[in-house]
């Protein structure tokens, strides 16, 4: 094992998660190092923040050996296949600009097998837009809701549903918006009870919460694919 | 003149709204003083911020000249008479702890003989509650929207109304609510385009903001009560 | 109905939580007006941050109606009675200190019928503490994790349990602990994938996060308590 | 309809404001989507924030069909024609650098067929230059005042005219002036009653609440236009 | 000399100011302790922010010692006598609530033998107020202004006389004005070249440093009285 | 005269300080206006913050018409000569890192005729740096201090010299020194009496204060080469 | 054990130092609990932010087993006695208002057997006080130095000396000073190299810290005390 | 001596710490000019914060007189050799992205000939990764643990072990993570007795703080190599 790495390959068979490469800050050698051990441990791996003019400075094995999709800026190391099958829950956007961290929670998503529905531009200026999927969204067991801003999204479906809202305030915005630090702390101080909500932009921890509840929830059925 | 109180009285001529005191930092003389001053003019004064166990220490003739309001702990110095007619504009409030707020506007709006309704406690948790008034709020010129906590009441209202969106963030809440920082944050960064604010639980900004609206789209009716 | 209260009665049929009652920023006479509501529609009613110096200040026949708990600021109006049964999830401590917004996680479990296990004073400082529970907290669905200061107990937990992980940040500490800030922040930029997190001091919402959880999961069994 | 861009085109018909486009955090894909659902509708679109270099990466159609205009960084895509007659509100800067800005609202109005007086470069640091347009901006039903650094302007045009003021901050400034929040907290805070203010640099938001504004003032002359 | 206190009695010599004893987080004991050295010494002694509250626990051989003015929260103990003369430098106050701080520098000021003009309740809300001293303040060397809120006064002052400008910002203002910290920003920010600045408050500071400026000036004339 | 610049031309006069060009945010098209406007007038202009690579986008004749100096990022427009004669203030920096900022005060004090002196890297944390200084800098009237990061040598300085003592704050520093704000609060919660601070970075407004100062002091000295 | 409290017992033998008892936010009765808990097993215990009006609310028999020192407002529960030899450290303040946080670190490093020298308020506006202890602060392995305001004394201390410095930043000033985050950052953006510093206020951890140092130093000499 | 540069070359002999050259803010021509004064002395120089891309714009003579180590972004100016014989102390970090400013630690070390251990990427996360070390960490006399994002290494290890535990928070991470703010407050508001921190990124003063340290420790074994 490289010195500069030191991976916790227990962590998927202890807490059902296995460690992720947040791309940000790392140098390609890293990046490249990270890909050969999985490689080498035949375990897949999924690769976050990955935006295309790092992943143009990896090395050509590298970009060849992994499946990479910019819109979601992550990439994923196999074995791996999408999943299939009705969704589990939904990925619900304010505006398009949220789209980026709403892919990176349903390629997560996807990553460890679970499928979901995303519902994209539904912001509170129009009301009628998220009120038409109100019904939809009531049948799943959680709703990701990916919205910068002023963050009212957040609340609205929390009032609607009762399935978990994880909450996934994003950088959308400007001056008062403060980087998604308005939309972070309108999601903690949401008068809708039982939001919860993960950093801003990480669209990653969001579908990671998502998975601890659906491993608890349907441990049996969910483990085949995860 | 005291030297100490400097009263603007050409303001209401200048721009059709008077001085009013702000009566926290200021001592039972000086909030004397300036009553007096008003009363010796012979023109009417709104007093704001008046808590009751500060009106509890002004002199008992100071007192007794007072209109006193404690549920928005305004006062009024006559000549005055409450606005009749039907509601130029509406207050709304997410939650019960906004009231003050809401009634210090509500009286400034009085004060200056404007009529308006008042719709409490119906913040996005429930959507049914600001939805159900949806016609009614159309029909204004303006709304006044109070509300702490995540402030998602404004952008809401803001989406549904073509009237004027006067947004006042109240302190109701706590930890990130931040004392009314996140609901004022939200406000300014709102999705839906043209609202505008004022500063942190100033009921009586707003209503001068809607003062300052209503004079200029009808001048000639307003001028007879204002 | 009073204009100043406008329940929102349909939310628990809605999304499964009733609305409580936040007692910070209420008067003595909303706040009885809240009990005597709930009473004529014979439905239980939670109210949170009910101080003793806040409890003493209700009317008497206000106080006798509630089964009131210093220790969480809580008091409920039946009909009620505390759940039984082994313990869904569990609600753990990293000190002394956290143990009021603890407990009122705890009584909002208990309000809807979810049994929990208080495991207090179990901080960082001290790994062995942790650590001690590892097996029993791996068995649960979620865990509920109240810290203040620097709140790495967040993390730590998040790293060895599989099951849902939600952060209570609180205002224990002074200085650079920033009034619980340091511990949100440090919940949000966990290095523990998948944490979540609610607002600081906020024992309320995280409980009603868990049960927005266990609801789904386990619909069926839950019903009848909740 | 693309799945990314979810238009909202009966905003227009409820608020009188249809949705814009606003650029940043955009791909050239996207804009150009929106560009061609709205000709496909047959309706006029108001693209902000287009900053030449993000409209010089437009694809060659998109660019021939936009009226472009750099000063403002804005962009419409006809039917359109410039608004003529007398103006109804004035858009006053305090300097130079608060230009960009200001030409936003001014495009914003125009869109929006509403004739405006611009007045620029008048801060209060040599305060004869506001003075001299004392008695134009008493005539105004609003008034826009755009500035940065410590935001005086606010409080002086307001403490001058009867009308409206609308206050923008701007990011113009450094160190202190802390990237707009400065002027934004002076205008919040202004000792001038009735002050109203949008997010830092949003000219855009300032023009949609006279809109707004004026629509509730004149609706049956300007609905020919508006 | 007591172990606690450790006067910099050559301070006056070596700068031309002497220490002042700031009373806020010392004991009575101390505060104590610091008259009777400044006795035994025989040197004149400046106090402040000593709080009515806080004069009435000192030892009443201490408060008999003492020329004590409340308005100012300041206290003297002598060989001293109020200076004489013409003014040297005007302190100007926006509002009536900036008074205790700008009576705070008029006593420092006072206690060095430096005769100074006060004009309160001049802000910019009524603009023909400050403008109606504007000859006045031109022929100062100095002028103080203290202002809180918006901190607008700074500007339009610096704009208007080439005298030194020392702002000092008030807490005077509630939500947005963050407890002083907007009127500090604005001061620094400001678009009036050379405005200079002292702490939130500091009315004892930007009256020293009107005496650096005046010893500078004038050494030869004020030595007799400082 | 342009409509886009509206120059303060009465303000040398007014105040004894011209009106300065600050080239950050202006177009070269605008600089070169003012470049020009300032030649028809014949009179001399200062420009500040034009760093080399916005000197370079000017127009050829107006970077041939400018004196311009890359160390402290100003030009100036002649007719215009460097002062002699011994120096009226000392500007002394902690840091070489700090010099632009200085350099930037020192051209501007020669802009208006005022020789000083330049006294560079003397940081507390090697002390006897500037204790080497101590009889020098007592002799001069002002003291302009300019330190980024913990910002000690304002308080070291104006424990030291009765003179005015004048902090510019500077970016220097990283992590904790916040951009400057470390320093600037460090002025302003200096221990040491009278010290005044202006803008992080501003050099620009220390020598313009300096210039007030100085102007009131020796009017008639300076009036000849101001 | 009650389960409010799960003290670390091993703590003293793995890190060197045992766990105090942080009074703010405890009741009494858990501040009875801890202290019967330590005589139970016969271990010292230190209580700090024993502020006197919570002394006052412990039980007689608790308040009965204190060693209490109010200037300190810390407790030991015996066995215990006071060090003596000469002083290994020495612990500097800037100002008298300092002393308490002082007396903390002084008391902390006492109940550990560590003697220690106090040398009260030589802040750098007399720069000489500080001086005047060089050679004998060059003596010590540690210098705690204890500074509120602008912290401009760590800098200094640490340009001075070769031994370890620890700055403790305090909550003494106002405004600019923010409650001690000014010092904070001062000590963290010093330009004096190798300076640590604990969090405001935190005397206790600033002596922890020492002793560490100490510990791992002389262990041998130490441990009979320790 | 070039007046730009004024070293400070009695540091060492004063507190055992030469003056390092910090590079960013820093010309070409700057980081040559102290090269060559530390050559004309004699004495080794240690630049930090020397980037690829700024050391490729140093003179090429500049650039061959440095032992240039990129991954720490320090130059060494000879004479100098790496130090042999076994660490004194642990440089730990919680992530692969936080290892350049660990590195800087390292070299400091390195420059000063004291040896260090390296244990890189040993989160919380996977506790399992510290513990492994737990035994090691106990016997060195100091730890540097250098974290980023919620930083809760550094209380795990100030619990685990009896030295001296210096924390480094990295700004490692985004969103809530705040550029390092937030390890920097968790280090700070440690729950963990006796951490000490510095600032964010400061691997350097880190090292120069356990110099101090040993120094005071060993005096006589590191002087032949210090």
């Amino acid at each position: 094992m490289a010195p500069e790495v030191n991976f916790d390959f227990q962590r998927r068979e202890r807490i059902g998660l296995s460690e992720a490469v947040f791309c940000i800050g790392k140098t390609p050698e890293q990046i490249g190092e990270a890909i050969k051990l999985a490689q080498a441990h035949g375990v897949p791996l999924l690769l976050t923040r990955l935006a295309p003019e790092i992943f143009a400075t990896l090395p050509p094995p590298a970009q060849a050996s992994l499946d990479y999709d910019p819109s979601s800026r992550t990439a994923i190391v196999g074995p791996w296949r999408p999943p299939a099958g009705s969704p589990a829950l939904a990925v619900v956007t304010a505006g398009t600009s949220d789209l980026p961290v709403a892919r990176e929670a349903l390629r997560t998503l996807a990553f460890y097998g679970v499928p979901a529905r995303e519902i994209a531009d539904v912001g509170v200026a129009g009301l009628w837009r998220i009120l038409k999927h109100e019904e939809e969204l009531r049948r799943y067991a959680a709703v990701i809701v990916v919205a910068g801003m002023e963050g009212a999204l957040f609340s609205v479906v929390g009032g609607l549903v009762g399935g978990v809202v994880i909450a996934v305030p994003t950088s959308t915005g400007y001056g008062a918006a403060r980087g998604g630090e308005t939309a972070l702390h309108a999601a903690l101080a949401s008068c809708a009870p039982g939001v919860v909500t993960v950093n801003i932009d990480n669209g990653y921890g969001a579908a990671c919460a998502a998975i601890r509840m659906l491993g608890a929830q349907t441990r049996s059925e969910v483990s085949a694919s995860v």
